[in-house]
This record gives structure tokens, sequence and C-alpha cells, in this order.
């Protein structure tokens, strides 16, 4: 494995501390996944306090082995630990007081009012500043240890892709399906699954975020299978559709108008390109096919650490960082080479059903590069 | 089924505006446990806005179909949908002024700070009320049918303990049988694992939280096997130990020891009880045998719809609801029939090993009842 390989642990921390907001001396990180990015510790509870000299994982009882492990194996290199002997607040209140003066950064999305108030209360005199993704801006940009890991996971899910036909099947149940998939994915390397698996077939079809149900596959059904496997704590995301039996010319014009949506969003994806391009070359291919008002969510979103991460491809409007009603972080408006994404356009009209075709790219300054390969016809079973 | 059977919808709803804080007149419920518990809607996004006489279900458009069907369905019976079609704050703000004058309650451990500074900005001139445990005070005491689920999710988790001996061997790895456990549990009803399943071998069953590992099991190894199943959304969560070939003296006498403090945990059950006495009779036991100093984790947890949920069994300096550093919450510091509890001591010892052992039991007038009775004996393989 060369040097490439490696998660670059320094230079992230480094990368934090680039540009930071004006009179910040220290900021903690509370979201799991920027934890894990910034120090690789994947336990369940934890915080990152980092300045730009020294950073720490503030950790309890429970995890401060785990930490150590980690440590001896190599992570959490740049990181000192700190365990908890009393409550989070006032171990945070005494490391704050050796990052000198100034205000103390803290993420505004990942942070409830109850645990803010009580940092409040423990730092008297210390300004709180809100942030929105201070760290999730680095993550953006994949590093190359990180796309190795995610081409893994993305092959992974796409081989599963493949064997679809082996248990997608009139008179079996879309749980049954689910679970046939999942454990594909880890015969085939995944840890777990990225989320919870969707098989969602005829009437559930028409629900984007359906659960698998013991509803049984049927004629005539379209059926939605949307999966993926992490490897080395990276994601893969995919989805690929099967009919059952005769579909109707109806479904069969839905599937077609999606997937002509899916080849032009892809086809708008380069560096450069601002994210809600993409997400309007899908929505033009689906409303000159009549299906504008089936359009239900966005048409992609980053993938990494998480199933669902920065960048959002969206629509203008809401094309602005993770959550709707935030200001538009223009560095997350566009595309630019390193980024992974999702394009996954769909359409969804009741009494017909759903289509959704999903596939995850790496951004190019050319275009992308597409990390799942397998077949998108309809399946038909 | 009979009419106990059925989740009671509309006795919750009206129990929420039971003893509501001073000059509340609406209550903002986010946790998505919460909002399931009130009204049964099971999507990954949405908010329920309640007042004394009106309640209603905030979705998105990707869930909007999801939630009339659950209506359909015989679910949201007293809930009104009312659909995005701008941003939440937006709908909530129009909403709200239909609440009629007064402070509007959220969840202050459910609410982060970005999302209520845009709700303060979205409804100008209400006064915020930070409320804890409000919905969860409710979830403390089990409905029949909530207990009638419980008891399906021990059974299909205790049946499955009782199988343990088939997978776990010298040789094969944490992961496969992690996979193995989880497998055994869907096939026999499972929707889903609770809680990712934990199987630690060796050094690694010192750490109370480890990740399941491609570890192999050797010789002389300590196997912490920690798992449960959830039906009919309710979750079960036990722990079993096991022995691999050998096991050493000073293993055993940890094994003992846990369990003699796993019996007087469970002796010291019953309502009325203070909840940190059965902490302190784990505690006690485990002191006296030399293991005081291997402690890391609380004796139990609430469990419902959620894996780990109020009350919580743990000292008395911590025995405070949900969070460390919260105001104790005198309803949830005593024991009280219908509340349903893991009880689950642990001891950790680095050159040893760890061992756990776990049951759920209802909380009783005269003690408790135990719901998952797989046997506790340390299964040697």
């Amino acid at each position: 494995m060369g040097d490439f390989d490696r998660p670059d642990w320094s230079g992230r921390l480094r990368r934090v501390w680039r540009t930071p907001p004006a009179d910040v001396c220290a900021l903690v990180v509370s979201s799991p996944a920027n934890i894990k990015y910034l120090c690789g510790f994947d336990g369940s509870a934890g915080l990152v306090l980092t300045t730009p000299d020294r950073t720490w994982l503030l950790v309890d009882g429970r995890y401060d082995r785990s930490a150590r492990l980690s440590r001896a194996a190599g992570q959490l290199a740049d990181v000192e630990i700190a365990t908890l002997s009393g409550s989070v607040e006032r171990l945070l209140s005494t490391l704050v007081s050796e990052a000198g003066p100034g205000s103390l950064g803290f993420e505004a999305h990942h942070v409830t009012v109850a645990t803010f108030r009580a940092w409040e209360r423990a730092c008297p005199g210390r300004t709180f500043v809100a942030t929105t993704n201070w760290i999730e801006r680095l993550r953006i940009i994949k590093e190359r240890a990180e796309l190795t890991a995610i081409r893994r996971a993305c092959a992974v899910t796409s081989d599963v892709a493949r064997d679809l036909s082996r248990w997608v099947r009139e008179g079996r149940t879309e749980r049954e399906i689910a679970w046939d998939i999942e454990e594909a994915m880890r015969r085939a390397g995944a840890t777990r699954p990225a989320f919870e698996t969707i098989v969602a077939s005829g009437p559930n079809s028409a629900l984007p975020h359906a659960r698998p149900t013991d509803r049984q596959l049927q004629r005539g059904d379209l059926v939605v299978l949307d999966f993926g496997g992490v490897l080395d704590g990276y994601c893969g995301d995919l989805t690929r559709m099967a009919g059952v039996g005769e579909v109707k010319a109806e479904a069969r014009g839905l599937f077609e108008a999606v997937r002509a949506a899916h080849g032009a969003a892809l086809a708008a994806v380069r560096a450069e390109a601002p994210v809600f391009e993409v997400d309007a070359a899908a929505r033009r291919v689906l409303t000159t096919h009549g299906f504008g008002d089936a359009i239900l969510h966005a048409t992609g979103h980053g993938l990494g650490l998480e199933v669902h991460e920065a960048p959002r491809l969206g629509r203008r409007s809401e094309s602005s960082g993770d959550r709707p009603g935030e200001p538009i972080d223009r560095e997350m408006d566009r595309l630019a080479a390193g980024m992974v994404c999702t394009i996954e356009p769909g359409a969804y009209v009741e009494g017909v059903g759903g289509v959704r075709l999903e596939d995850d790219v790496v951004v190019t300054d050319e275009g992308c590069e597409v990390l799942t390969e397998a077949p998108r016809d309809l399946l038909l079973v």
C-alpha cells in the first residue's frame, strides 16, 4: 500500500485551519462522520476539540480503550485522547481554556439546543460561533485513499446488482428480496448495508422512501431496488429497476423517461458545473416526457463516509448545503474534480408506479467516471 | 385482536396535554421515536405539531403519500397531514398561528441549534420553551399493545440466543458470527436488528462497545454476544457469553462475579425502587469480587421503540433523564409497573477480557418479569 492509500490524517487537521472564521480559536466537532474523518475514531459517542496547534478526542470510559487501541493501530496519530472523569462540559471547559483567547466554533447542524446550552453554562465568558459545513467542506473533495474505498464499495454494490435476477421473482416478498441483497453484499465483503435496503414493488414503488414490506411481487409490478454496501467506512448507493411479467406500456414509458433523464444528468456532470444544472438537466427530460409533476426528490447527493452528504444536486432554490433554509454555500454549489455523488433521477406516478435509476460517479475535469457499472436495463423477471 | 392490542393513539395525544408546562400552547415534536409514538409515522423526516385541540404531521413531498397510506391503514386517525410546499419553517409558522397565544414548546434534546434558530426567525414574537422528556415521560410506561410487541421481540431474540452454539466456534470470525445471528433473527421474524450486533472475542471483549471484526475466535477467548431484534417497531436486547476451549480460572471468576451481579440487580427491580439502587446492587457485588474498577457502564436502560430510552439505571449522580448534566427528572428516577428495561451489568479487565450478561424485564409491583429466558450459563464451545 503506497502512502497515497493511507488517509491523510495530519493533512486533514491542517486543512481545518486553512481559512478559519475570524477570531475563532477552536472548533468543537460533534458530527460522528466529521469526527471519523478527522481522526478515525468510530465510536457512537465522542467529541473532537481542535485548535491550530492541538487536537483532542474526548471520550468516556466506554471508549477510552477503543481509542487507545486505535492509536496503537496507527490512527489518532496527531490527536490527544482526553477521557472523561466528570461531565463532558467540565472537560470541554478545561481544554478550551488551553486554546487561548478567541471564540469557540461549534457545528450548528450537529449540536442540540440542550447540549449547546450546557456548553455555554460550562464556558462562561466564552463566545460561541455557529458554523456550517466547516468540516463537510473539506470532506467534499475525496483523497486518493477515500476514492479507493468508495471504488471498492461501489464495485461490491454493482456486483450484487448484476445478480438481482437470482432473487427478484413473482411471489417473493419485498422483505425476502431485501435480505438476500444485504446478505449478498456482506458475502462480497461489505461490513454493513449503507442504509436499509429498499425493495418497493407495485404501488409501493410510487413511494420514494418505501421500506420493504411483506407484499409479494405480482405480475405487472415495477420494482425499485435501492441498496449499497459499506467498505472501509465508505458507502456505495445504487438503484436498479425490475418488472414482473408483462409490464404495461405506461410503466415502460415511465422507465424510458427516467432512463433518458439519468443519461442527461450524467452528461451534465463535470468540474465547475453548478449543481443545480445537473438537477435541471434531469427535470427538463422528465418534464418533456410529461412527468414534471412526478419528481419528488433532488437528482443526487454526495457520497462518502455518509450515504447522504454534500453536495446536494437539487434545484437552484434549494442547492444550499445540507438543510433547506440555510444560506447558500458557494463552495458547495459547483461541482469540482474529486467530488463523489449519486445521479438518481426518479419519477413517481400513483396508479402506475415509480422508477428511479441511480449510479455513483466521481467528478472529473472533463465529465465524470461512473463507479457502478451494472446494467441499467429494466430487468424483466 | 382485542382493543387493548391496538396502540392507543388518541389516548397518547390526550396524555401529552395532561400537565403541560405553564403557558405552552403547542409542542413541536422532532424526535423520530416520539413522532412514531404519537401517530405511527415511521419516515426519516417529519415533524409533529400538537396542541390541546389539534395535531398535525408535517411531511415533505417524499413522504406525503406514505402518510396518506398510513392513514388509509388506520393510523394517523387523530392527526392532520400537512404537506410542505415551501420550507418547514414557513409551514410551521402558519400552523403555529392557529394554536392561539402562548409559548411554543420544543424538544431541546432533539433540535439542533441551526434548526432552532430557523424556527425562531420564522415565528417572530413567539416565545420558545425548551422541554426535556415531555413525550419520553409518556413512553416510559408501556401500554398493553406495546408490551405485546416487546414480548415478541424478546422471544425472537431469546430463541436465537438458544441457538448460539450453532455459530460460535474456534476459527470463525466475529463478523461471520454476527451475520449468522442477524440472519437468524430475521428468519425468526425480526424486521431488522435493533442495533449493530456485537460479537467481541478475546481482547475485544474488554471493549464494551466493540464492533465485530475479522478476528478469528481462539482457544481461551471469552466472547461477548450482544444482539436484539425489532418486531412491530419494538426492540429486544440481550447479551450472552461464550468461552472457547478451556477458559482460564481468572476469566471464569469474572463470569461468576458478573452473573452474581446480574442476579442481585434483577432482585432489586420492583415498582417504586429508585433506579440507582438497581445499579448499586450490581456494583456492590462486583466490588466485593474485586472488580469495582472494571465497571464501565450503567447497569441498564429503558427499552421500547428505541433500544436506549428512559429510564437510565445508573449511579445516583447520573440517574437523570437521558443526558448527563441535565436536571434530575423525578418522574424518571423511580421504577414503576409497566416500565421495560435491560439489566446488564458488565466488567471489563484488560488482559482477561470482558463479561456482560443482559436481560430485558417488565417492572411489576412485586418485582419483575424476565422477557429473555435463554440460558445464562457460560456457553463452552
